[in-house]
């Protein structure tokens, strides 16, 4: 178990994933290997196309390969005291799962879940069911969200000595590839976008020559020993940006600060969508910020509460989520500002406090 | 794309699957990013929780956020001349999908397929269904899987000079994945299973210190650039093995010979994993063969066949996977000995070719 959480937090979990089930009127829950598996259980296990899950319904118990048992009993699960079942190749792991009205994790694939359809499961999206409970972070998340804030500064910090006219994207990701990894145990991605990749949000880095004159975007993650994952954006200019690109970087700026400042507990997520998206629109940018303006963030990259139009989703204390608006000019530049927030009493505290103006390097 | 592939070859791959989804009665396909996208379209894009896909239907075209759809334009579905729909965040990707009986990626998660559900698609598994079109490899797919045999075996060769008493697993690994990397683009897995960790199938690494009289199982896979995977189980022992070890492991060695003996095409899957068990049941050594003898690898790690009694899939030629028995004693050690075969006309043809037996270090 990671040191920072106590077996209590995870009994609470699964205690909170078992009343929101019933509070919806469902027979129970069942947790597939990944994100939600790992916040209930602590468990990284990963069993590929073999079955394995938590069944939290009339019974309590995990079922998982065979050759995955042991290291169950080691875990959180075992810790718990929770019956551990395994099964061996050329068994049947579906028979374990009860027939009823299941939240099942968002992560499950299509062929389990055909296969338990076809027995007699009702299944709903479990992100909806239990997004009450899991979506407010508890204080050892908010630790580990800002410790992940912290590691991924540390790196944009460095950035401005990796980047200069004459180098390509791929030799500065390489490098940050370095630096990711000394403050966290996995890099999640690396976007290295200068000059015309820079209008690309997706683009992670090729063999471009970096240019006197480029703005780059980068975009960089990774995830802690906990599981918790850091995401933050900044941008870099080689020499002097254009007045325009400082203009319009500007209210790009701005645009990011106005959803800072918006953001409290009551409002909801579409509406944060709209006061960053206003201010974008007012200038005359808006056909050029052509994605959401941020995701919830924790065990997994992305997930509740998206920061988008129509999400009616109230945002409360304990939640955590990315405030990245961005304007992307086909062919010629990008920029985008983004940091992480948590949610408090007062405001979102945001964990990423690097300098968001355009840097000179 | 990849340029050992045509595009001939993707066409004829699409034309497959539809022939596939029409004589089982459906009204079409619908693939989602995983390896189903990769082998139709080349295409490795993941598009995390946003949906998008390949839809082979009355209408063929392919839906994904408008942040892909450039990169998606010179890839091999822009080349086909296939119908390209971009959407934005606050649009529904899912009004692109037909309602009516669809054969769905295996991969599609939860959230996706449950939403689908809701609008009039029925779902079946597109795995079943399309096995017969993609099981079958063709000769650009054979090139690859050979070339990824040689590839993890030029890693093989060099474990000896890497394994001796006094260092950790750990340490073998961290060199193992220098090495994995200079053959691949991916490091898919690396188990360095020594002495009692050996008999754990699902064991990865750790820091414990190797020691003389230990047998280490060393299990390496990765990824080619063209996505095809590598996988071979080798054995090491550092120093000799005790006579009962040398017995023992001359019975795996035998079960899995008899495997690449046995198989041809025209016999099943289920016969193939009898030959192997029932050597090493006579043996008395039954009950530790705790997994399947094995399964098959393209642009997954693991598919379809799976050689697993009750597997009633006829092998035939052009089909790839692994003979892999293993024998486990918890607490002590364990062994298990992997090769990738192709399956030509006249039987088996293995892609590792370096020593079976437990070669002293």
């Amino acid at each position: 178990m990671f040191e920072g959480f106590s077996l209590k937090t995870f009994r609470a979990r699964i205690d909170a994933a078992k009343q929101a089930a019933a509070n919806s009127g469902l027979d129970g829950v069942l947790i597939t290997p990944g994100p939600d598996f790992e916040y209930l259980l602590d468990s990284k296990m990963h069993t590929h196309e073999r079955f394995a899950g938590l069944v939290l319904a009339e019974r309590e118990f995990v079922f998982a390969p065979g050759v995955d048992v042991a290291d169950l009993k080691k875990s959180v699960a075992g810790e718990l005291g929770l019956e551990i079942i395994g099964w061996n190749d050329g068994e049947d792991p579906y028979s374990f799962v009860p027939a009823g009205k299941l939240a099942v994790s968002a992560a499950m694939t299509a062929d389990h879940l055909l296969e338990l359809q076809s027995r007699g499961v009702e299944a709903v999206n479990a992100t909806k069911v239990l997004a009450e409970a899991f979506v407010q972070k508890d204080e050892a998340e908010i630790r580990e969200l800002t410790r992940a804030g912290e590691a991924i500064d540390a790196v944009h910090r460095k950035v401005p000595e990796l980047l200069r006219a004459g180098v390509t994207e791929r030799e500065v990701a390489d490098k940050l590839r370095e630096l990711i990894l000394q403050e966290h145990v996995v890099v999640d991605f690396i976007i290295v976008g200068s000059g015309p990749h820079g209008a690309d949000p997706h683009h992670d880095f090729s063999d471009r020559v970096i240019e006197e004159g480029d703005i780059v975007v980068v975009d960089i993650g990774g995830t802690l020993d906990s599981g918790y994952h850091s995401d933050c954006t900044r941008n870099y200019v080689v020499g002097e940006p254009s007045d325009e690109q400082q203009e319009i970087y500007h209210v790009l700026q701005k645009a990011q600060e106005a959803g800072l400042a918006f953001v409290k507990p009551g409002v909801r997520a579409g509406e944060v969508d709209k006061v960053v998206r206003d201010i974008i629109e007012e200038a005359g940018y808006g056909e050029y910020f052509i994605h959401r303006t941020g995701h919830g963030i924790g065990l997994s990259c992305h997930e509740e509460p998206f920061i988008i139009a129509g999400n009616d989703v109230v945002l409360r204390e304990g939640m955590a989520f990315s405030i990245e608006p961005g304007v992307y000019f086909p062919g010629e530049w990008g920029a985008r500002v983004e940091d992480i927030v948590i949610l408090e009493a007062d405001g979102a505290r945001p964990v990423n406090l690097t300098p968001h103006e355009l840097q000179r390097v």
